[in-house]
């Protein structure tokens, strides 16, 4: 069977990024199905990606979500990237959990740039890891990476 | 034997949300069998539910949470949602974790209507979810879906 | 043998919770061997429910802790309240976490009461989870019931 | 073989608790062997305290902990108790848990003093708990014990 | 098959950390393999050395995080000390964390020596681990050691 790569997003998110994540991986990882699923929100996303992995049997999952302004949306934060971490400890597969915090930005335009840019470097990250291995990215190491913003570069 | 989806709601609550999915679920799935736990507050829930699937097998539980406005609450939700998340993952069953939040409406009857509208989307959620499989909300995805308040649109 | 509910307690708290709780379930579980064990503190309660639970094969378990009032003793709080859910995931059994936080009253006599009613109340839900079963609160779900102060109400 | 107990301990901390934590313990549990690992800091005591019961197989761990002022300190005590809470619940095995903040004390004479005196207080704690079993603290509970601090006692 | 130590680091770093810890245990380490793996940030660290060590079986690895400034940077930390502990506990091998805070210091040159003397400190402590065994540290006990800053010594 074709090998698999696991797309997760929500419909609470406010930018498609799941849909970008797609793109990217199709011309990233011609020879891989992609699986996309689609939860309400990012509490959920540790669960379906369990779920995806156990169903399909995909290498990698990639999971994009949104987290409100307020107090609890950043404690459904913590408890889903919590989550997220334990579904990669469990099953040995690499996730990539992509966030965007509504607050990020105050001006929509730009909140929606970062969303974008964040979900498509990631993307590239996965395809890059799932291509190459665990040393795809040894050459950037502490290089100042930033998704969603300009990399910041070395100190 | 008939299949089952599992509702776990508390005696904390001040709206009777179990309630409410019990009706949306009767009526989406209706060849499902529909169990109703009650535990005393939110932190109870992950137990609760886990027994819920340990002894009726359901396919997906829905929990109803109502989260006080105190400091210790707020530590009492995020122990309770990564406790649901940790159950989700263990058994690889649907948990769809609707919660309130004491705070959200200094207005009761705002915030009963709060309770009443996210605890009925969610059930149409996890109806769907149950019905039509993991790409139900695929092409929700990315809208700002919200449940409790209306729907914020993509930006 | 005869079947047994499990009560810990600590130290650290200013109220004989568990003499409370002992009391309740000894009266309303006359069939039951009640099991208690005291720790020091509440990041001692999980792996003591879990050490009798292993130990004595009880159904159910009580854990009642008292959390001080500064910034660490929250933290405490939280990890000791995912530990209990934790444990309560992987054994399957019933546990009702009794907390009294310091700060919850500056009087000492009304913090008292609040440690006194929240035990009783909460070691007579569980007295009513383990005669009745898991639907023995669901006709008080959504009715606002509280433990240590007087009930709200449904809104 | 000798049963045994273990101390874990940190280069991190100012006060040498586990010197302390080892000496009560052999004068307490004089038919025990006395295990002590030290880590540099205390997000590396549960991983040292699992290795070295399953090393050992002893009966109980002490494990003595320094945590800094800075919220990332906080954050690094959260994470430490988590795990902490997870190998007692995992093993089954004792495990107390002495933590002393930086911030307890400005004077380093009074800091030194709570270090010491908790560290003591709860080794003895453990023998107790490991020579006469889980009912040895039952006759104080309630009794507002401390370590570090005089006892606040009862309500 | 040669022995080996893992080290894990991100693009997020601005200071080639795992750069340090390498040169530190090929010279400490002279007969073990090093295994480097690079991951985006400081969330994906626990699932790669969860990898990295089903695949390589090494005895021992450091992480090396970089955390950025915000509120929700501070949550990830801490979901990723507890996914790092959790993996320690769950394979019984030694994770050194290694993390450096963005908001430690104003200056970035002062900012990188905290990372490069916190890397090599730390490296250095894993080296004493692997070659000498868990009482490796323990004449430094208590000793007030700081890696990163300078030794603030016992009390």
């Amino acid at each position: 069977m074709k090998r698999c790569v696991g797309v997760v997003d929500t419909t609470f998110a406010r930018v498609d990024m799941g849909g970008i994540a797609v793109e990217v991986l199709q011309r990233g990882l011609p020879g891989y199905r992609i699986v996309r699923h689609t939860v309400p929100g990012i509490k959920d996303l540790p669960g379906a990606a369990k779920r995806l992995i156990d169903a399909h049997g995909c290498d990698a999952v990639i999971t994009l979500g949104w987290v409100g302004g307020r107090e609890a949306d950043k404690y459904s934060y913590l408890a889903s990237s919590i989550g997220l971490i334990l579904v990669e400890v469990l099953t040995g597969r690499i996730i990539i959990d992509v966030t965007v915090h509504e607050d990020e930005a105050k001006d929509p335009k730009r909140l929606k740039e970062i969303a974008v840019d964040r979900a498509r470097k990631h993307a590239e990250n996965l395809v890059a890891l799932v291509k190459e291995g665990p040393t795809a990215l040894t050459s950037m190491a502490g290089k100042g990476l930033r998704q969603g913003y300009p990399d910041v570069g070395p100190l």
